[in-house]
């Protein structure tokens, strides 16, 4: 009954195993039927010449996983098992061609994304001190799910930094914490009716864009005038969320001046239906004169839901943002959020404390300022005298990014193409035009990021810049 | 016309910020009219008797901000500001009292949770070593945003390890990691059509069965057998997905034989369009015999979707899950989700992989295996010398929580108040009834985890559950 043999020299599979894979597969077959018996402990250690514990290991596991049954004093017998419908063959498991990964081979290229940060001057070792006080002081912590906003201790951190760097009115209570603006918003977003109205900047935050169509709401993507979003237009679409980037547009770099964020405001204070989001993505930047206060910290009204990250300030790859819910909004969200486990790793956040606490997250973001301020001034330099008067930069000295009009003959799907060949990382304006098309003129629009170039390769980055548009 | 007066020896504000801070007053409150022309910086560091520097450092971040504007050869220049409407003072922002955090006293408690890792075995020196791996090799990674579904090299070695470990048969490809389970399932449910049936297991995991009912999916919660999910059950709710937890159930612990899965694997074959979902939250901890091989072990139709996670394993904390998708529900998943931002701390993820690549996460299973082994026999033992007769433990040599009986005249609130009472966290099956409400007979049922609780503290808890019951 029993047909095969234990491999004593097979070093893959302990002798237990063998024997418990063997029965398995005699099993799964139907070579033994149901309800038969097998041999006894002892009889099948003898057949087998192994020990009885090997035996009684493979039996035992095999009762475990459902595959043979034990009856007191009587010994062990096959389960009663359904057959396999619909087996195809292995061969079929195989991934089809057009799901498989090219690796990515970034050997030669150089940056002038908006979206990284620079991580060379990352105080990795300050950071990880600060992980070392995290991971001393709150081992209980570690061990449990934290509180859906995030730890209090940490939101409290937040809170009073805020405050102080963005003039940000608030309590740790309103804070939630979360693994970016767009996982964020989608919270946020998806606690409100279907039909509801949201007005968003064109040119403007793409990813934000179709996050907020793909969950099926009705969303305006409104133009901008100097000043910014244009309230005339916010004003006959009527929505009840506006979702902007008042301390630097994005892409476009603008400022929002003191009498458009009055509009706004006064505008979202003749209702208790009206939001507006503040994503305040890069704000810590700005050069030569002192940061931009918040739109939030102008609010009397409770309508500004303020939404931050560390995106930019500290690693992309940390996945630590946060919003700031006025009262009614939080009432609800702890309502409809109750169950929800915050995703942010509790580690990271622990060490963002002690990181902010400690000084050092002032004392790097002092130095990334200085080292960002030089960056930007040597590719704007450089960009200048290569273009000299086919180039016009939008110079708002603020943020990691800035805009730039160039004269060229050729359109923007060209660009991107030789982009490509030149092994140059560069986003045109064509990105951020939400729900339209840009016109080929003769003139592209180039968002230009200086946080991941280093500086003795803004020549070689800016002579790619000038095969590929010339 | 300038009402102000400097005071040098103000060590809160710099001379230029007072200046910035009473104009940008005056101005907000129309104390300058519109147009009006501002004293020459010369003029006004006469005035104040401070340097021009100063003057021009305020008068810079004022036209930055909007409130001034300048024009050439002829001086600074009072902006056209909107006034504000509906001023709420300052005191009705303080943030309602039914939305303050109570601090939450944990001091002389003691948890029987089972949502917990015991963290005073973890590796940390271990771990901060392939941390420093990580650092080291992906600082340009750690710069970026990730891939969609996380960096390949980790999702390389986390289908490499459970092919070994749980025999999944997957692609790297085919990995999508994410902060924990419950987001996941969000991602993959969000790309289904509104009115698609979901099955779960009732008892079973409440959370996913809210998240799915706040998603407005037809969701059915199914009683158990001793095998697990009924078959019958399932065929007559003909469901597109159904959630599961074969190698341990959530939370009785019940082990699924082989028939069972078998019936299921072939329910699912019959149709494209069924799906299982198999949730192996706990699978890597297994007492006496090897692991359960997982469901997705003996599919050979492509039908289940594998959820796995390190919250058990490593830590909760670290928010570091992942499902495997078959190809066709990938390749929804790509062009769904093309935008979207994957939300693990790639800083972790990496981390992560040199864990498992040195060995070490294996030697921190097989430690915590053993640690665990002994920690659930001596309660088990504890509790049974307690309540002797009055209790039937349902010992399951799996996961890191057991179901518990106890005979009692306390019905479930009352045992949950008074639980409260002796600071004990403790869970009843009434947090995993799913849609039905458990009536409270002479019985309670406990979901007992043993992964917080110290050895030192078992007599401690189990008196105090014994105060409780009793």
């Amino acid at each position: 009954m029993i047909f095969f043999n234990i491999d004593k020299n097979d070093k893959s599979a302990h002798i237990y195993q063998q024997i418990y894979h063997e029965l398995k597969k005699s099993i799964l077959a139907h070579k033994i039927p149901a309800n038969e018996k097998l041999p006894s402990k002892r009889k099948l250690a003898d057949t087998l010449r192994v020990s009885i514990n090997s035996v009684t290991n493979a039996y035992e596991q095999l009762i475990e996983e459902g595959y043979i049954y034990t009856l007191e004093r009587k010994g062990y017998f096959v389960e009663n098992i359904t057959q396999f419908n619909h087996r195809n063959n292995t061969e079929n498991l195989q991934i089809p061609s057009d799901l498989k990964e090219k690796e990515i081979d970034r050997e030669g290229w150089l940056s002038l994304s908006h979206m990284t940060a620079d991580t060379s001057m990352f105080p990795f070792k300050e950071w990880i001190k600060s992980q070392n006080k995290a991971i001393k002081n709150h081992k209980d912590e570690l061990s449990e799910i934290s509180h859906p906003q995030g730890p209090y201790l940490v939101r409290k951190t937040i809170a009073r930094m805020i405050a102080l760097t963005r003039g940000v009115v608030c309590e740790p209570e309103q804070i939630v914490i979360g693994t970016g603006t767009q996982p964020l918003i989608r919270q946020l977003m998806q606690m409100q009716i279907n039909n509801t109205k949201i007005a968003v900047e064109n040119p403007g935050y793409s990813r934000i864009y179709s996050l907020l169509r793909n969950m099926k709401f009705d969303v305006s993507a409104v133009p901008l005038d100097k000043k910014g979003i244009q309230v005339e237009a916010i004003e006959s679409i009527n929505p009840q969320f506006l979702f902007i980037t008042p301390s630097h547009q994005f892409p476009t770099g603008i400022i929002m001046p003191i009498s458009r964020r009055i509009e706004l405001l006064n505008w979202a204070a003749l209702s208790q239906n009206r939001y507006i989001i503040e994503d305040d993505y890069d704000s810590e930047f700005k050069y030569g004169t002192d940061n931009i206060p918040s739109l939030q910290s102008l609010d009397r009204n409770q309508r500004v839901i303020y939404s931050g990250t560390f995106s930019k300030t500290l690693l992309p790859s940390l996945r630590i943002s946060y919003i700031v819910l006025p009262p009614d909004l939080l009432r609800a969200y702890r309502c409809h959020y109750a169950d929800w486990i915050q995703g942010s790793n509790s580690l990271s956040l622990f060490t963002l404390h002690y990181f902010i606490e400690s000084g050092e997250y002032a004392k790097h973001m002092k130095r990334m300022n200085h080292h960002y301020e030089i960056k930007r001034k040597a590719l704007i330099n450089e960009l200048q005298l290569r273009f000299k008067e086919d180039i016009s930069i939008k110079d708002v000295p603020a943020g990691l990014h800035f805009l730039a009009q160039l004269k060229t003959t050729k359109g923007y799907k060209e660009i991107e193409a030789k982009a490509h060949l030149e092994k140059l990382e560069i986003y045109t304006l064509r990105r951020f035009m939400l729900g339209s098309e840009l016109a080929d003129t003769n003139i592209i629009k180039l968002v230009v990021g200086f946080a991941r170039i280093e500086n003795e390769e803004i020549t070689e980055a800016v002579d790619r810049l000038y095969r590929i548009i010339t």
